[in-house]
């Protein structure tokens, strides 16, 4: 939180909070099922992760954040009509209350920021008709990337555990430190990339194409130097 | 919430959610207790009011005024610092993370209304610390409406499940129209004031010394005659 706070510029973050909705499900006796790495939202799973992500997460990081003078709003897609989705639909699973994005309130967003205010998302959109939905945090950072971009140069950092896409799934020191097109071919074919950062990097060459003008993967507590290029793995066209 | 999103002029929204907290905290299996009506606020209990309260009522509150085309934003008080507490000292009572208000953030309030966002206010706060506390949602409302109350007209509304304040409590059609504080005075001699009014008449009354117009209590369905002063019951110094 630190780190964030004392980031120069506009800055918006987008959080999850998967681990902690299992383990609230399991207290609950929930039966959670992942295809994919997408959870399945039945109606008491909508519950459990909007109580999570929208309430716990969400706050909590409002309070460090406000705690290091930044003046952070935790919000959800259905605030302000931030990020409108509609329910998944798919021919042979059904996802439940699985949200896709339709629609970034740009505006919303640019005005928060405009306030000096870093916006806090929890991964929960709502459909315009009263229905919240959870959707991917991964997707609906790279959406409100892409929708800012034809605003403000736009930087898209997915921070996770890991010091970036390692060639070495056991080995932090084996950061790939950049992947263009032809590599991301390159290590699919050679299945040296690691099946959960698929989504994430496929994520990644859809902003870029889409007028992001950086993206990188790597440890949230090195956003400084993400940033600078010196860590994690810069994903590029060229 | 489509007598709210009909409503004209500035709107705040200030919820509770005990009941639902006090489900969950069963489910969980999290004793709960209260005294004189105030949750007495574990780490485990915080944990249960954040997430009921600040995800699981205030997002669905949203999406449904959304759904009424009402540009509602959720907020708990750590959001754009809306709010700031205290951890409650009590020379016999340890009320854990249960938070008095020391200041309401008028200029944010502000600047949101000026944008027509309809807040929606969890009973959440925080101190500044980073620390989140649970506030009686009662008390929220009459601090936002005092602090509102330099800026504009203000009519602060306590909506719940009765008609208003009654003279028999099994009895919806025995509504006092006024209570002023002769009034008062004598309901509370009679012992004809139910207890739980108490706190919330008190605060009424706080509220008017403070240069807030109006304070009416009755049924959040009749919200537009609560505020004509066709419905409900009207505390008044008059």
């Amino acid at each position: 939180m630190h780190s964030l706070a004392a980031l120069p510029g506009n800055r918006i973050l987008v959080h999850g909070g998967g681990k902690l909705a299992t383990r609230l499900a399991g207290q609950l006796n929930i039966p959670q099922q992942l295809v994919e790495g997408r959870r399945i939202t039945d109606a008491e799973t909508l519950k459990i992760v909007t109580m999570v992500y929208a309430g716990y997460i969400n706050k909590n990081i409002v309070a460090q954040l406000q705690r290091h003078h930044c003046a952070a709003i935790g919000i959800s897609g259905a605030d302000g009509n931030a990020v409108r989705a509609h329910k998944r639909t798919h021919p042979a699973i059904d996802y439940g209350f699985a949200g896709d994005v339709d629609e970034v309130n740009t505006d919303f967003f640019r005005s928060l920021l405009e306030q000096n205010l870093l916006p806090v998302v929890a991964p929960i959109t709502h459909d315009g008709h009263g229905q919240l939905l959870n959707t991917n945090a991964d997707t609906i950072a790279q959406e409100i990337a892409r929708s800012l971009s034809a605003y403000y140069e736009t930087c898209l950092v997915y921070a996770f555990e890991k010091n970036g896409v390692l060639m070495d799934a056991g080995d932090e020191s084996s950061v790939i430190p950049k992947i263009d097109p032809d590599t991301y071919r390159e290590l699919k074919q050679q299945q040296k990339v690691f099946a959960g950062m698929i989504p994430k990097l496929d994520n990644a060459f859809a902003a870029l194409d889409s007028g992001v003008a950086c993206v990188v993967i790597g440890r949230a507590e090195d956003i400084h130097q993400l940033i600078s290029g010196e860590k994690g793995t810069r994903i590029t066209h060229e």
